[in-house]
């Protein structure tokens, strides 16, 4: 049951000019199943994306950074779900590249301007031949108002689609963000999470859209978490068509700041709502890490917090077992860390100061807290001015249901 | 239901000339339950021990540090479960010693001569008037033969008993080995397990005591983990009381050797027996890292696969999703990882190779080890000579259950 999110209304998702999506279904892993993607981009479009930092990964990010860093620009995305081409060797290599050539001969354009993405499971052949013959489908349904079907095609253990849309003025005329993402499972982005595409229909030179795309992640897909397993094929990727003629020259421009805003907030929307659809989510829970000495000091408190079992099954249990948080702050890795300058408060109830209960501290107040489906957890080291926040979710029996049959 | 583990004979258990051992009911948390322990050593024993690298670390740990320090000998300890005393304070710390002072008068030791130790809750106070009450009963029970008792007295939500007992021959002269451990959840020992004591009655002087304790939790406690999260209260306790009259002088005088394998053999017999009663465990899976460059790495890796829920939920399922153990092994923080150099081995079925599944593997043949209850991953690196080994268990619902009801 995903927490406080619903599908979104296609309505509401803004066509963004210069990009139209299509789907398919392909039969990738189960039949009947939207499983295929294709984005097809205005000449002149200019596109970046990060990526997953697992050394393990999968083939076609590293067709991804191939293409990119080959700089003859992207006219087309392919994604697959239901399998990963991760741990596939050479032969998946070779399947990623046989993707994109498929597509670059269906849609007349270079090889080296198609990014191909998948999802799904690990170490398992991907059916090229399946892929390669839905395509023509996807091909024929290619449409500007796509984004909720787009949406769903890419979805795995995802329950509801995610998708994100804001319109904000840049230099008096109006340009548009629209994003879709899809998360669920093995979630610790260390890059970007498992696949999410925002998209502008601003020109934004590359140089900028390089920068904005890293920011985006690190205020977004890099601070959420389920499980802390960082998947092999991360992908987050930004595309700016210039379709509108708006065009943003450089990050000083008027509107520059508006829009830069508006994708981050797109991919915040997309992140956090992946947090809500975690495999078996029942809680919403923001982690908040203060007076630390440094961020990465802030971020290890933060994740020991997000990733410890003990914490997440406390807030499954709606038990407000408030030593765990502190235990997980001890072995966050500060070595000189001094538990008695740590404050930690449970929404608005301060809940521990001075090493131990804070003496107003009521269990009462505690539990009502804890029977919120979105909770605050606020951490003070007092040890300086660096500070953080992630999101995350509990572990619940439904994530291990789900991730004991996911491939049953 | 532990993996492959039943309760200790009673008569399988050695007592160890020099110590006595007492328990007690002290209704610490729940009426009835046996919850107090209490050790008594002979006058001239050696003690060393480990505890948890944890900065939020108890107040019984703070304490048994200084008084470790102190250098006058250890005569007594006492143990309380059903409190952590941790996340308490100062008031925490009084208790703790006041503990100890109630323990000295009534054994007509030094306080200093007393080490604490306390497992269940954090962040509630210690029911101190309940643990002294009940110290008056522990030390009526003295006797040499009450290992098993003990065993049961230390346990928290462990199912079963732990306990481990050998005699090896020093020097022509049989001497005896026996210890206890309790475990259960917020295992990712960092120096020791939650709680362990092992005992024997040759006389070991103190510097190569305080060497093989450390060699000890290496080769045992520091080698597994249940849920990565660890505990605020981890000790490792090795006394050698001297009572058989069997001194080793030092590490190479006859028999040291024998005798230091013992306590390693028991050590981790125990630490063996707390994954195989991790919360919820229905696997015991041994990780074996080898051809990593260096011994850090290879924990780096074996912890990383035997941390992720993911690898952990397909354990319970018998599901060879062996992708996650690839996605697993790619983030384990090797930046200069290359996937085409690893083998994957499960049990006695070549998995994974140069990047990707092995040619000859079956499905079948992964399915077939992953239903056994005792699973061997081996994971080759290609990068050296170093290795390790790290057990641990699957992740389940019982494990949510447990830990969800934990405080109810």
């Amino acid at each position: 049951m995903p927490v406080n999110l619903v599908a979104p209304d296609p309505s509401s998702l803004y066509p963004v000019a210069g990009l139209e999506l299509g789907t398919a279904r392909a039969g990738i892993r189960k039949p009947g199943r939207r499983d295929l993607l294709l984005g097809r981009l205005a000449p002149g479009a200019t596109v970046a994306g990060v990526f997953t930092r697992n050394r393990f990964c999968a083939a076609p990010v590293r067709v991804c950074r191939e293409h990119l860093a080959a700089g003859r620009g992207v006219r087309a995305w392919v994604v697959n779900t239901g399998n990963a081409n991760a741990g596939t060797g050479e032969n998946g290599l070779a399947a990623a590249r046989a993707t994109c050539a498929s597509v670059a001969a269906l849609l007349g354009v270079e090889v080296a301007q198609v990014l191909p993405f998948s999802t799904g499971v690990i170490l398992e052949p991907l059916p090229l031949e399946r892929l390669v013959a839905g395509l023509p489908a996807a091909r024929d349904d290619l449409h500007a108002a796509r984004w909720a079907e787009a949406a769903e095609a890419i979805m795995t253990t995802d329950t509801l689609p995610k998708a994100a849309s804001r319109r904000v003025s840049v230099g008096g005329r109006e340009v548009t963000v629209t994003g879709i993402a899809k998360g669920a499972g093995m979630i610790r982005p260390n890059m970007a999470t498992m696949l999410a595409f925002v998209a502008t229909d601003a020109a934004v030179p590359q140089p900028v859209l390089e920068r904005w795309v890293r920011e985006a992640a690190d205020a977004s897909f890099n601070r959420i978490t389920i499980d802390g397993d960082t998947s092999t094929n991360d992908s987050f990727v930004l595309a700016a068509t210039g379709a509108s003629d708006v065009a943003v020259a450089s990050e000083a421009s008027p509107g520059a700041a508006a829009l830069k805003a508006a994708v981050i907030e797109v991919s915040r929307e997309l992140a956090q709502a992946i947090v809500r659809d975690g495999e078996g989510a029942t809680k919403f829970i923001t982690i908040a890490v203060e007076g630390a000495g440094t961020p990465a000091e802030a971020a290890a408190v933060a994740y020991a917090v997000a990733h410890s079992p003990l914490v997440k099954t406390a807030f499954f249990a709606s038990d407000p077992n408030l030593g765990r948080i502190l235990a997980a702050i001890g072995y966050a890795g500060i070595d000189d860390l001094d538990p008695s300058r740590i404050d930690l408060w449970l929404g608005d109830v301060h809940v521990a100061t001075l090493g131990g209960r804070h003496p107003a501290y009521q269990e009462a107040d505690g539990q009502r807290v804890m029977r919120q489906a979105e909770i605050g957890v606020r951490i003070a080291l007092g040890r300086g001015a660096a500070g953080t926040t992630v999101w995350t979710c509990d572990l619940s029996h439904d994530y291990v249901s789900i991730n004991a049959d996911y491939r049953s």
